[in-house]
């Protein structure tokens, strides 16, 4: 529990080798702040954890320059209006705040800050299928790697917030969909939940031979959210004209140095087009994603899964099972 | 010379490792084949050299199969019809057949095969700047890369046959363009006849820190022609959004397996496009750039330059230059 006055918040003390450990970060109570002129105060309810968090940890360049040490890691927040000085907002407003961190409060000049959409029924989906990770695979698949009837997607990290919702867009737009997930009730999950043709367990021993097994005529659309050697594995079945949407290398995350990509000299014979995204560059779709998801949510067309831990303190530890794959639908931690 | 009344043929009759040699390649001298009903009879002019040519006398997949041993390499030609038993030629059409391939006659039965365009002055420009070599820029500056007014383009292989056009036409956009070439005269030339802004010397000890200094902004594209260690250094230099029109790897064509590329850690986090390309897929295209490319030519905003080498016996030898960069414009064979 958050003391009462102040602002709990998760703090980075140290930059994690590889997979963080509960040393790399600590816990601090500060005063809760106080808005300026043209801010706004939240009181956070709910935090969305994302692997891309992890980036910001590192030293290697990323999005954006790494965090300072005891800083707090970001992420999209769902709060409450609590105090205003913002004429766009008033006290009670219930937002999205992309940026709101690992913490109980925090002050916006209202940047990156909208009004929960009334589309949004359930408060948690707009840091799920309805927010960023949903629209994030909704980009990737329609405007990225323009999937079409017909073709064959493989989707890893296929049970997760944006891998669901990517390879069900994909079923919905007619294609033939292969997860990739890690142990067999996700796979499961993935075939008998989420409506893909396949899913194939990257841990097991003959992972090779059963994702080609599933992608008979290779590989249209790899929608890869891992890298690495579960990367290396749809590459090696992508076809003539096959394109990558690149959303994530979760695997490569923790590294000290770049790891090498696949060969240029296939890309170029099999004329494949890799291309690398961030949902903040596509904003302008958010309108459209939103008409379209909470109508497939509604109609049950889309189906989503959530995996909520209690109490800010649990953050770090709920953010490295979601980095070692522990997890099981969309991490969010929640407040109060 | 061709004996009278035979077909004189270079034959590939051994597997290169790494660059080619003599002993890879035979002559022979045929029987001058017999067009069937539907067929022509082709006495080639000029054969086009171009990289790509090596990478099917590999064994790795390729654009196609591998060559059969005891096959003639294949490349487009400038050719007569002598003999016609296809009723879209006549005798004493000119021609480019886009696979007559390193010999003096061939049948074809028309396929890939299109009478001299009326804007072509020159013959042997089917082949470079008006043929497949320019086109290729073109569709790779234009439809591959879409670089932009006020773009960083950067070209490797700039004063070869697909370079010095691409280069030229990123010019013609209004983007500044820094070229990569072997050796002081190409650097000069690429300069002073091409107008590209600057062109860097990949031989130089300080090549890295020369094209950092010649693109003080980054790189918005890359026209990759070479691949290796001089895209390693565009791949440093490379922006947020930036792309990749990936039309060949000359450096990795005679590689046992495939080298890695880049990371995709770096795609991701700067959200980079890597598109590879072949001109077969973009034919769509050839009237928009014979127009615009003829157009530049007569206006001398197009500057065009040949390395003709006579007798059908030295094209394996002229090929090892191309591929060591040894010659200077686009390498043609004329033949009689």
């Amino acid at each position: 529990m958050t003391a009462d006055g102040l602002n709990r918040r998760v703090l980075l003390v140290r930059r994690p080798e590889g997979m963080p450990v509960d040393a790399d970060f600590d816990i601090e109570d500060a005063p809760i702040p106080r808005p300026a002129d043209g801010e706004i105060l939240l009181r956070h309810r709910h935090i969305g954890l994302q692997p891309s968090s992890r980036i910001r940890m590192s030293q290697l360049p990323g999005y954006a320059p790494p965090s300072p040490l005891r800083s707090v890691p970001t992420g999209p927040v769902v709060a409450e209006v609590i105090e205003t000085k913002n004429n766009a907002f008033a006290k009670g407003d219930i937002v999205v705040a992309a940026e709101g961190g690992w913490q109980s409060y925090s002050l916006s000049d209202g940047s990156g800050v909208e009004k929960l959409d009334e589309r949004t029924f359930c408060e948690t989906h707009a840091l799920g299928c309805l927010g960023s990770s949903g629209m994030t695979g909704y980009v990737g698949i329609l405007d990225i790697a323009k999937a079409r009837a017909g073709e064959t997607v493989v989707v890893s990290a296929a049970s997760g917030a944006v891998g669901s919702v990517a390879g069900q867009i994909a079923k919905l737009q007619g294609c033939k969909v292969v997860g990739i997930a890690g142990g067999h009730e996700k796979c499961a999950y993935v075939i008998e939940r989420l409506g893909f043709d396949a899913c194939v367990d990257h841990r097991a021993d003959d992972f090779l031979d059963r994702l080609a097994a599933a992608c008979p005529d290779g590989i249209d659309v790899n929608f890869e959210n891992v890298g690495g050697l579960v990367r290396d594995a749809t590459w090696k079945l992508m076809r003539r004209h096959s394109r990558v949407a690149l959303c994530g290398v979760i695997s490569e995350y923790g590294v000290a140095e770049p790891l090498p990509g696949p060969s240029w000299y296939e890309a170029l014979v099999k004329r494949i087009t890799i291309q690398g995204f961030l949902l903040r560059d596509h904003l302008h779709r958010r309108s459209d994603f939103l008409d379209d998801a909470s109508r497939w949510l509604r109609d049950g067309k889309l189906q989503y899964r959530e995996h909520i831990t209690h109490g800010l303190e649990n953050a770090p530890r709920a953010f490295m099972d979601l980095l070692a794959g522990r997890n099981f639908g969309k991490a969010i931690i929640s407040l109060g």
